[in-house]
Formats: C-alpha cells, sequence, structure tokens
C-alpha cells in the first residue's frame, strides 16, 4: 500500500484523521455480524484485483445516478445553487481511492479511524472543512443508506468484466456487499443519537 | 389484505402506529434513490408468492444467526440475563408478517407510518413498551444495519426454492433487496440526530 498517489484531503493512517470511538474487538462483532468469512477474505482479494483499473468508471456510474437526482445531487452545491464543481473533483479522487481500499486495506485501527473520518465528513462536523468548500453542511444519513443499493447492485456488472466464472462473480459481489454494507455501518456512527448506535 | 390474522401489537394502519414525519413525495425520493422500477414491482409481486409459507423459515433462519452471536442475542434478553421467550414469541409473529408485508403492501401513508413504528419499536422510545418486557431499552443501530447482509443474502435460497429461473431469482433478489433496504432506511429515522436524517 506504499503506491498511494497524493490526494488531497486523503488522511489515512494520519493524524489528521479522526479517531473511531469503537474498539478493535467491537469492530470483530461487526464483521461476525455482516458474515464475513476466511472465503470472504480470499473473494474481496479477487474483486481487488478484478475492478483494478475500473475505480474511476465505477464512481463515474454512481455519479451519473447522482446527477440525474435532484435530491442527491444539491448536497455538492455551492451557495450559487450550481455544482461545486472543484469539490466534486476533490471528492471524487477519494472516492475513487476507496474503492481501492475496500477491496484491499486490512481491518485494523487505522482503517477503522478513516472511516469515522469518512462518516464525519458527511456531517455538520466535518463537511466542507477538508476542502474549504461552501456546500449544504450534511449528507442526510436517509440518502447515504439508501444510496448503498446502487453501490452494491451496480458494482457486479465491474466485477463480471474481466471473464470470471458465474461462481467467482458471485462471491466477488457477496464480499463487496458485506465490505461495502461494514464501511457504511462506521460512517453512520456520528449521525446517531448518544447511546443508540 | 384482509386476510391479517390477529397478532398481538400489529398496529398497521391503526391509530396506534406512530405517524411518519416523512412525506409521501419524500418516500418518492428515497425510491428513486434505491433505483425502483416497475419492473421491480413486478419482481417484488412474484417474490410474495415464492416466499408464501415459507416466511417462518426465513424468520428462523435469521435467528438463528442471531442466536449464534451474543452481540445480537442479549437485546432479547430479560433482567435475568436469560432470553425472554415470550418478547421472542411476540415479536417473531410481527417479523414474519413483515416478510409478507414487504413483498405485498402499497407503499402508501400507512406503510410508512408503520415502518416509524418498527423504527421506534428498536429505541427507547417505543422498545418493549409494546409487550410490556423489560429486555435492553434498544437495538443499537450498527447491529440493526449490519444485519442486513443477512437479511438481504439469505433471502435468495428461499428465492430459488420454487423452481424459477436463475433470471427470475435474480430479479426477484434484487427487488427484494430495494424493499428490504428501504424499509431499514426508514427505521433508522428515530436513531438520528435533529436534522441529520
Amino acid at each position: 500500500m506504499n503506491d498511494v498517489p497524493i490526494i488531497s484531503g486523503y488522511d489515512y493512517g494520519t493524524a489528521r484523521a479522526a479517531h473511531s470511538p469503537l474498539s478493535l474487538a467491537e469492530l470483530r462483532e461487526l464483521e461476525r455480524t455482516i458474515g464475513w468469512t476466511d472465503a470472504d477474505g480470499e473473494a474481496i482479494a479477487m474483486a481487488g484485483e478484478v475492478l483494478s483499473g475500473q475505480e474511476e468508471a465505477m464512481v463515474d456510474s454512481w455519479r451519473a445516478i447522482i446527477g440525474q437526482q435532484p435530491h442527491l445531487a444539491k448536497w455538492f452545491f455551492g451557495p450559487d445553487g450550481k455544482p461545486d464543481e472543484a469539490y466534486k473533483a476533490a471528492v471524487k479522487k477519494r472516492f475513487v481511492r476507496w474503492v481501492t481500499d475496500l477491496c484491499r486495506r486490512q481491518r485494523d485501527q487505522a482503517w477503522l479511524d478513516y472511516q469515522e473520518e469518512i462518516g464525519l465528513r458527511h456531517t455538520p462536523a466535518k463537511k466542507n472543512k477538508t476542502d474549504g468548500v461552501e456546500t449544504p453542511d450534511v449528507v442526510p444519513l436517509r440518502f447515504l443508506l439508501a444510496f448503498g443499493v446502487p453501490v452494491i447492485q451496480g458494482a457486479r456488472q465491474f466485477l463480471a468484466k474481466k471473464g470470471h466464472s458465474t461462481d467467482d462473480v458471485e462471491r466477488m459481489h457477496s464480499a463487496w456487499t458485506k465490505s461495502f454494507v461494514l464501511t457504511l455501518v462506521l460512517w453512520s456512527r456520528p449521525y446517531v443519537k448518544d447511546g443508540l448506535w
């Protein structure tokens, strides 16, 4: 993982990232809850290979969906009511990197902390601050969660693009779904009332 | 839908259910976000037929997973530190009914209101009150969301049990995933800080 290009605001593994209040033992509970297995570990590694080079196309496919729905697009708008293109471009680089990280990173303290950081960047605590912009100060949780469906279902076509068997695609897709939901769960934490998360 | 047996605490369509603060127009935004289409409407109706008679087996399969994980099982425990079997039995009847409703109900105001009610029953606002029990007063949101993976992935085997083509099973499973995530999103509302949902 030493091949990470410089991405503005990509504070993975740095002191600039938030610290997750969740322990690693509690993270393992969540892994059990989503049904994570050693076989998923192999399948997500295979997915990392298959998706290599396709990350930006995946993000473009999700951005196209967002762009078609005003209730999703508006969280990227500046005070002038138009898309903040510089913000969109900055977030996109990190979103592309997230695809790689989802498949390849060990789920250690640095990983856990960066999920907390991503969650915070969707809430008033940190949205806009990383990039110094003036878009709305939150992406409401209902849209973040609901958009999970296109992210889960849309991945399959990319997993199938390199000639793997249907079974392999299914195994990779299952591991993708589990990995993604795990991050989504962690992102939801800063939105939730004390004691209820 | 006039064939609903009497289920204790099943307050669907009654004045006892909560009122959702979401409008039907906002519900339609969420339907667009998850990618709901007319074809999904046909597929979920087919799923309702296929799952008919299998609802309890589905709930049993999820309950078995919960029972194996102390961090999931404990939310059903009474003050004596043991499972509250009467509570589990009461919730189970509604959970079984939820499978039917997920496939068959129109998403109107009564449906929306009952999703709010289900959400509240997982939080201190209403947990235990419907059944007059003394289990913990919340199911933490992270477990509710993470358990979505077994609910999504576990449905496929039941959708495949009546001899439908792989394509039909896939279509039904996609519609199941969308429908389920939509309810999960709505259940999350009472957990979230003001203005962030």
